[in-house]
């Protein structure tokens, strides 16, 4: 007999990734395509001893089943690092999740019936996408930045808005302060959730960091937070990835719902990576680590930015990012179909993410996202290199 | 303006929740209603040192995002652990899972569109219950152990069935030899994906532990496996839950199926806890202190039983089980409504699992679930005490 066929959001998902996945084969690669950040920036000493107490000081706390929301002091001390004098967030806005990830799957759970709709910076986070496609949502793209951009509009009837104001992942985009007053007041006049994604917002590389959407909408409405913005944090960025800890800080009934859909997904997220964050976040040590990690990436995003300017300037436009991981290129000729310069550009010892997978339509093809966190600077200008060769084969 | 509403799916979970919720408020309460394991097992210093390990000679896979589809160590490692000379597993085989909870609801993002139907031993694990409501499923309940269970019957035309053959949580009844041959024939003859939940499987008190039901495919079909058979397993009851590591042994389509569904669910697993776990196997940890746990759980079980005997043998029918961490006891009077009990009893002190919780139909309000891990012998007997003078008032 036939086996049951799979779910049909299954057969929905792009071919690309297999191309990644086939590419870590590749010897001598230089991969400007992924996300990832710099091992040599990870605190080990520290986190193995935090590792090693976290079990030891607290079992009853690391090795039983953890609150299904978090546990209770690393949720107040979130929910103390984020509040200011106008947003006053207790324990009831903060859900602790297995890394940013898990707080997309979850909103894509409690908001998102089959065919609901979802108002999305385009282009927009792949792994939001990802998390979003099990629901089978209608996206409506936001083309936040241009001159015509309504933000009530763009929000009206969407079950909610999704966006990374901070280094848009893939543009590293900044949201400028006129246009988050104006998303701020989009949210208000139609209800709809905001979702505001942060993962890059510890990188700041250049002047002084904008506030936040919720800090915003808190400015208007200050007191006990209940307002419509949905923040999302991580340490995967400020301390180490594999810890897989982020948070959620919203309303105190999205965070009911969020924490329903938890208890349906992994019932709760390891304790003791939990409490490692807890004592990572309470002894300083997030806050020592920053400054480090801060200069190594504006060194890494000047280097590449040099060597696009040595390499690439005819071929491609870009703006240089005010933080985050990193920059995207527009290929000036509008022929170029960036699917092809992937691999290409394997062919010449060189990866990068083309545009498509970012479009919530799939149908982008003439843009490129390049990562400048993970690669020393000699590596990042021969990457460019390789990637100019690469494309001018393509246009020959 | 007003907010999106939340999706269907959170309209429909029943308030027993709340009610438990609440009831850890209570002083004295002695709890037999959970499904916790004692933390007197856990060997804490040996975790401790391993969790430090981890971090310290292993930062680039604990502290880096690891595979999505698990640390290949301890993917060879759980492959080694449970093949036979028939039952041939490979790396392509296992899938690591935030603990056995997410393995549920990777299941159904893989295999339920809206509407799709399950096949589920019945009483069910509330938890798949909880994980399955965000797709959506129909029900067929599966009466096993019925005279006239019809194997084949039960599972055709079923997207997956759903059982824990070992001490099924809740009723702790083991599926015997015939039944599962009978299970494994109507999988082949059906097609139909056969979700072998096994989190009770190193629980057996008494006598020799019966095959597994991919184990008995095997003896079938022997070589490199691609079954129906999916098997879910955790370290939760073994070692501590708060690990929060578990494992999918399936056909390598239904690996990469769940794999892409991980991805987009919390993208990896946390790689501290892998490598904790793979040591804690690697070591023979876990197969150190298997013999407390099963002499402390079996104690336990039998002094649950006595003090049920002593007080509860005109009030209920139950099996002593041969293993798991649960009593399932069926009220004589078919009138009770242990919905009310579990209230009545919260009053004198005790609390319980009402059957309606376990039925993938919400109507069974006969019978309760008694755990017997958590609590020392004087404990189990008090508790019983109390149940039998709630049931007492209830009936009067």
């Amino acid at each position: 007999m036939s086996r049951p066929h799979f779910a049909r959001w299954l057969g929905q998902t792009n071919d690309v990734t297999q191309v990644f996945l086939a590419a870590g084969q590749i010897p001598d690669l230089i991969n400007l395509a992924g996300g990832l950040p710099e091992p040599e920036t990870w605190p080990v000493p520290e986190l193995a001893e935090l590792a090693r107490s976290a079990v030891a000081d607290h079992p009853g706390v690391t090795l039983a089943y953890p609150p299904i929301d978090g546990l209770p002091g690393l949720r107040d001390l979130i929910a103390a690092r984020f509040s200011t004098p106008a947003l006053q967030l207790s324990r009831e806005n903060v859900l602790i999740t297995t890394a940013g990830m898990q707080a997309l799957d979850l909103l894509g759970k409690v908001l998102i019936d089959e065919g609901g709709l979802i108002a999305a910076q385009s282009p927009a986070y792949l792994g939001a996408l990802d998390a979003w496609r099990p629901r089978q949502p209608r996206y409506r793209p936001l083309q936040m930045g241009a001159n015509d951009f309504d933000a009530e509009a763009a929000l009206s009837g969407a079950q909610f808005a999704y966006m990374v104001p901070n280094f848009s992942n893939p543009t590293g985009r900044l949201v400028g302060l006129a246009e988050r007053h104006a998303l701020i007041r989009a949210a208000e006049t139609t209800g709809t959730w905001l979702v505001e994604d942060d993962p890059y917002g510890a990188l700041y590389y250049d002047g002084a960091p904008l506030p936040r959407l919720i800090s915003l909408w808190a400015e208007a409405h200050p007191g006990p937070y209940s307002g419509p913005i949905v923040y999302l944090g991580t340490v995967s960025k400020e301390i180490a990835p594999g810890l897989r800890i982020g948070w959620v800080i919203a309303a105190p009934e999205m965070i009911a719902a969020l924490t329903t859909a938890k208890q349906a997904s992994d019932m709760c997220t390891s304790g003791i990576c939990q409490q490692i964050v807890q004592d990572a976040f309470a002894s300083g040590l997030a806050d020592r680590i920053r400054p480090v990690i801060l200069d190594l990436y504006r060194a890494r995003r000047d280097a590449l930015c040099a060597a696009m300017d040595a390499h690439l300037g005819d071929l491609f436009d870009w703006e240089v990012p005010v933080g985050g991981m990193f920059v995207w290129a527009i290929a000036k000729n509008p022929a170029l179909d960036t699917d092809r310069l992937l691999k290409v550009g394997l062919d010449h010892g060189v990866c990068i993410s083309p545009s498509s997978v970012f479009d919530p339509l799939g149908q982008d093809r003439r843009a490129i996202r390049l990562n400048f966190t993970l690669n020393p600077p000699d590596k990042l200008a021969e990457g460019i290199r390789r990637l100019s060769a690469a494309t001018r084969t393509l246009a020959a």
